[in-house]
């Protein structure tokens, strides 16, 4: 955890607290988590949570990573955890982890202009390489290996020999191949490792007196041979090494080797920032006119080729609902910016086919990687839409978590509402839409006149009232 | 049924057949086919069977509309169709029958260079609207509206009356509303109409000397006027209406009255050929450089930003194994196209998302409106996809029809080997890959010093025959 202050346009770090769960340790085969190591991060959460009991929810962000990307049941994990933390947790794709270790990184120590950099982030269950120019990251990949996952995998009884070690090393390799030539060809002047691995190694390569901090693929064979004359983790000896890092060393140097390999690396620097840090640069952007989230709807946008026109009246017309019963319904600002994006978007599945258009536009927003976005934050957006006409299926918001449900069910009710306003994508203005919200009741005045010259309006408002009570709402639309 | 003959670049129509069978009569709300009316589908495609005895496969084309597209299970009908007729049936969705539509008509009679024409078909189940120039649709939707099922369904019990009429003409005007102000915007010069309806609807506007056999806004009021004279369906009484087309004009003139209500038509001149000399032009276009599948495909790739370079390497390989083994295996030409289409598609997916990509591509191919394409040809290049890398699962080919199986698993093995070999994006050459296929036999032989080099690929190749037994396929792979 990093707890920082933002004094005169600069993050400045007033406190950092860590711990080293290991969580990926407790994932078995099936996505299951051990209740040991459950028990152990719960702990850990909960003293976190002491140190954020005085600040504001909106000021802090929790992310979850890899391990809870596994879990079968991520609920089973986030529901307690949450409870320990007092705070809500964000579980982020690889790729989306990926973008923010950039952030961090960039951040910390800026690129020289006009340069690339590969950034190598080894963390516990999975590692992610990034090649970026300045604050942006250009190409992301995450990898299915960590150090602790990769010392689990490759020597499960703790024993180490050369054999297994180039065994395991093609393995792992293998992962990094499967990108490696387009991160070569694209190429990079400086390569930064991130996270508790990368500056163990660094630690050692200079308690080694090899380097003096960086890791080197001269450096690298050394550490590795040196590690090696243990016979079992446990006895391994390397100077400058924590014995808090001692058992998972092993899969993190396998990795770092299988990297410097793959992609043939002579130098990397290491890097004190990492995931932690981007994700305050991120909440920076996200106060204000730099959302990452603006830049990926719009991306979006362009690439499924959605009418810009009918997404901005749908919008409009949303937003003007919104406004209206927010304060009775207790929305809060984030509500809204999600369903302004639903809106935007809501057409997108129009670029697959024409016929189910919600369904497809919800399969691609939940499956793509979107930057910016947590996965619960991208299964919003994807319900909204998947329920934005049509019959609302009982499965929709299975995937929403429960602090996310009352308000995305409600999300739901005025998205269909608008787009169902602007379903002949007339050009023209449509008359003010009155909304009053009372409990679960909603009532929505149109004008007469509009009304009465549109019979397909008509239409759809009689049976409207039916699906806005599968929302849990209780609809009435009338006209004055 | 069309036959003809292309002769000095022209088709000549040789012969004629037509048989009102009114499938869309037979479908029940579950998606179910009265075997009245399947009976009555399977004696009409016998005696066209007859007449297409001696015709080579290849140059024949039967196309499904809409009633085969609202089946449950369409293999209960297509399956007895296909062996009563002699020829395998493709079903083709509404927009790619909007588009054929339109090729029919824009070849018998082309549009004025630099205008745009509108054509409205009106079928038994469907209704297709098209915008086009030249010999390109622009726009293309299907509409749930047709004759028949129009018929059925505002006039169950076959009684007629003004009130009834006017609510069914709110609800059909509702289909066109959807997408009549995209329409109106773009605007045309001459609206052509196409298919039984309204030719029909064009004779009784000559006959009751309204026009010359054009239907108007002016003449189109008094027909139906003139229809609602009558109390009953039986008691139609319209000059130049045969017999045949009694029983359905009551729902195909209610779509055309919607049409003209909605698109504000003055005028819609009738044309003789519609989808059946589309199919035609198609299989010319098909035959040579201008199948409009490449087209497509070539569309996909830009809009998903595959990259180009990968797509040819696995296409290159892809098809030298497909040369090596086709004569043993009896795959024809298609396949080869269908395996060509696939390889250059495999990558699709990658624009969503890196993990799980082969299922985010198959989902695209399966569920896009892909101009060209039968639904058949869709889900062959699907489970292509969804099938090139990782694990098989059982219902990869549920959705394959029968007589298309053995070639799709086929090539979904060959397309796998060539993924492999390519799976490290290198843009070097490979050295020749040898394949002999024997009976369900496959041995590949490879460069046994580029393979020593490749550990990767090595352990990609010992794991490969477990997958490529799941295709019914013993696979050796080795050295030389």
């Amino acid at each position: 955890m990093v707890v920082a202050r933002y004094v005169l346009g600069q993050l400045r770090v007033v406190d950092r607290i860590r711990d080293m769960v290991r969580l990926a340790e407790g994932l078995d085969s099936k996505g299951g988590l051990d209740p040991v190591v459950l028990r152990r991060a719960l702990a850990s959460l909960e003293k976190f949570g002491q140190r954020l009991r005085d600040i504001p929810p909106q000021r802090v962000r929790v992310i979850a990573t890899n391990t809870v990307r596994q879990l079968a049941m991520p609920q089973v994990f986030l529901l307690p955890a949450e409870t320990a933390l007092g705070h809500a947790i964000e579980v982020v794709s690889g790729r989306e982890e990926a973008r923010l270790v950039y952030l961090g990184v960039a951040n910390a120590q800026p690129p020289n202009p006009g340069e690339l950099r590969l950034v190598i982030d080894i963390g516990g269950g999975s590692t992610e390489c990034i090649i970026g120019s300045g604050l942006e990251a250009i190409e992301r990949e995450s990898l299915q290996a960590g150090c602790v996952a990769s010392t689990r995998r490759f020597f499960p009884d703790g024993k180490l020999s050369r054999k297994r070690w180039n065994k395991a090393l093609t393995e792992v390799a293998a992962e990094f191949q499967q990108f490696s030539n387009t991160y070569r060809a694209l190429g990079w002047q400086e390569a930064l490792g991130s996270s508790g691995t990368n500056k163990a190694i660094g630690e050692i390569c200079a308690a080694m007196k090899l380097t003096k901090g960086a890791v080197t693929a001269q450096a690298l064979p050394q550490v590795r041979d040196r590690l090696l004359q243990a016979e079992t983790i446990d006895q391994i000896d390397l100077p400058g090494l924590s014995n808090e890092r001692k058992p998972i060393i092993a899969g993190g140097l396998l990795v770092l080797e299988a990297a410097f390999t793959v992609l043939g690396l002579e130098r990397m620097a290491v890097s004190k920032a990492a995931l932690r840090e981007g994700v305050l640069f991120d909440m920076l952007g996200r106060g204000g006119a730099d959302d990452p989230r603006d830049a990926s709807v719009a991306a979006l946008m362009q690439r499924y080729g959605i009418d810009p026109a009918q997404a901005a009246r749908v919008r409009k017309t949303a937003m003007s609902l919104f406004d209206q019963v927010a304060p009775e319904w207790n929305l809060p600002q984030e509500a809204r910016a999600m369903l302004c994006r639903a809106a935007e978007l809501h057409e997108l599945g129009l670029a697959i086919a024409h016929s189910q258009y919600h369904v497809h536009g919800a399969y691609v927003l939940e499956h793509s990687d979107i930057a910016g976005f947590s996965q619960q934050e991208q299964r919003v957006l994807a319900s909204l839409v998947r329920t934005h006409r049509r019959g609302i299926p009982k499965s929709a918001f299975d995937q929403i978590p429960d602090r996310l449900l009352a308000r995305t069910k409600k999300g739901a009710a005025l998205l269909r509402l608008a787009v169902l306003l602007h379903r002949s994508h007339e050009a023209d203005e449509i008359p003010r839409v009155e909304a009053v919200a009372n409990g679960d009741n909603l009532l929505i005045t149109l004008d007469k006149r509009w009304v009465d010259q549109r019979p397909l309006l008509r239409e759809d408002i009689s049976g409207e009232p039916k699906d806005a009570a599968d929302l849990g709402i209780t609809l009435r639309i009338g006209t004055d």
